[in-house]
């Protein structure tokens, strides 16, 4: 068999024959070649809106290193953006919204949207993605998580202390609820409307989880999550598509999210991998997690650190190799083909 | 029995009649009062280095509120500040150092502090508490982790992605070691400097614990964290002075905190308190842990979530109630008096 859907089998938990392995915001800033990509596009959204530009931003990584999947370059922000929220990014400063949800009304109103018409541009993208790759390895599509994707449309960007949401969430938790609800519903027909466009994976990214209190997480963000996962189109038998949660900062809570019907979980680099295994009781595979900042060691500390992410694992399938959190911009890509070479070298020995 | 030192008394597991509240920088911009001072003194360090105003601004929350104890007015960079490391405070941005540790040598070369005398005001402000308190409750000293200090000695500051110190740690482990031997041997001077001076509980603050992996935390953060703990002058019996360590972010880490010799454990709101107590077997109290964001809802919101918190711990003593992290600048000090009320009103029940 050969190993070129490695990355699937692992996530469905099939025997592979080493450990599949790709990374958050592998196409990005620390490759020149995206760097020129993203100068020429002279902004950010125009990047993401563009669908050949996007396609070569996803392929690049893959050509320079033995990667098992591409993820579509997008941003997890399109929802809310195509909902009329007023989408943009300052330098250095992260999204801004310039309509951000301040009322009930506000709420009340948020329009439900046609991902295929509305988000016509990823969904293009997606399928040029497909085309290109043709077949060499999966496609993984992706939405920020419903509670993620509020904090940034309540705040109207980023934030350190979620103050607005989660005063919203403390005293009106029936509004928290129906936005809650909104999002759930828009990020179902988007992860669908991307599996129908060729997604072979689906990924959601609830960065902003980790922030929660426990019975918050439970109540809001992996409730919603739940929805949204309940709603997919995933299909069925060797066609399944695999759907993989990552809650940045939940791993207090991977018992509760091992629940909530994903194939995969994403763990950061705080959990132990071995022990987060004992905890979900194989009931689901794992992604990670290694540290980003490791990035920056030397390359024998790099492939140190590798080995202790995969004896950690330990025998068998159900592990796909990762960072923790995405790549950071500085990051000499050198260490990155480190990294990616030592999964490679490395792992088969975990599946013999 | 007075509940005068039910502080104390909660963190040494001995009964109490109700739950012991304070909460973390309860002396600070939030109060008009604590602004006004700050004006005069003219910046921050300034204000930290004059014990009148040091302990002028200490004793402001407890005119206003029922608390169980007051802490320092004080900063966790006094150390290396005291090593010549030349601390500044940048409006907006946070802590500065002049000369951050960039070589071996940096390191190798910092000095040894003589507490009494390098930081002689943080001493005379404890005794000056001492005195204006005059036994009504006891006076916590605290400092920052060997760890903590380290991210902002070796960053130059605050920082995201704590770059430079964990590529120190990853690829310099040994030199890492040093660097935490020597400020462990500083903290925990420092602190028995505080308790000869007149403090009747100690905390250490490590808020940059959670960011590392399993692994690094046991074998850097709280390996160090174990030493201070180890060198603390605490005596013995009931004039014993109580230990508390803080690791924010350090939620699926508890059960080695707990072996770690102090008395207390403080948890951010990303734990559920009553499974923490169950996790740590009864071994240490715990002090915590409303999320601070809790103080902009209503006053009915506030008071269900405090119930919710003591709630969760249950019958018994060991618990300190606190913000799982320090109180924000805006907050309105209404709230902190509907917060502090309701642990008064509600907590006497669980204690019967």
């Amino acid at each position: 068999m050969s190993d070129r859907f490695c990355f699937i089998d692992a996530l469905l938990k099939r025997p592979v024959s080493r450990t599949p392995v790709w990374f958050m915001r592998q196409a990005g800033r620390y490759l020149p070649e995206y760097r020129q990509i993203r100068q020429q596009a002279g902004s950010f959204m125009n990047l993401c809106t563009n669908p050949e530009l996007a396609c070569e931003v996803t392929m690049q990584p893959l050509r320079r290193f033995r990667l098992d999947a591409a993820i579509l370059f997008s941003d997890i922000l399109t929802i809310p953006e195509a909902m009329g929220l007023g989408l943009s990014f300052k330098e250095g400063e992260g999204p801004c919204f310039q309509h951000p949800l301040r009322s009930e009304a506000d709420i009340e109103q948020l329009p439900r949207i046609d991902p295929e018409s509305d988000l016509r541009y990823v969904m293009d993208a997606v399928r040029l993605i497909r085309h290109e790759l043709d077949g060499k390895v999966p496609l993984i599509g992706f939405a920020g998580s419903p509670w993620t994707l509020a904090t940034y449309m309540v705040e109207g960007g980023s934030t350190r202390d979620f103050k607005r949401v989660k005063t919203l969430l403390y005293d009106r938790p029936g509004l928290m609820t129906r936005l809650m609800d909104k999002l759930s519903d828009a990020v179902a027909d988007y992860l669908n409307a991307q599996i129908a466009a060729g997604a072979q994976a689906v990924m959601l990214f609830d960065t902003w989880g980790g922030v929660l209190t426990p019975v918050d997480y439970q109540n809001f963000a992996l409730k919603a999550a739940h929805k949204v996962r309940q709603r997919l189109n995933t299909g069925e038998g060797s066609e399944r598509i695999p759907t993989i949660l990552f809650t940045k900062g939940g791993g207090q809570w991977l018992e509760a999210q091992s629940q909530a019907e994903f194939d995969a979980l994403g763990l950061d680099w705080t959990c132990d991998i071995g022990q987060a295994r004992q905890r979900v009781g194989g009931q689901v595979a794992l992604q990670g997690n290694l540290d980003p900042i490791t990035l920056y060691a030397s390359a024998s500390t790099i492939r140190e650190r590798v080995a202790d992410v995969l004896n950690s694992y330990g025998k068998g399938t159900g592990h796909v190799f990762n960072l923790g959190h995405g790549i950071l911009p500085d990051v000499n890509p050198a260490n990155v083909e480190t990294m990616v070479e030592a999964v490679h070298e490395l792992s088969p020995a975990w599946h013999q």
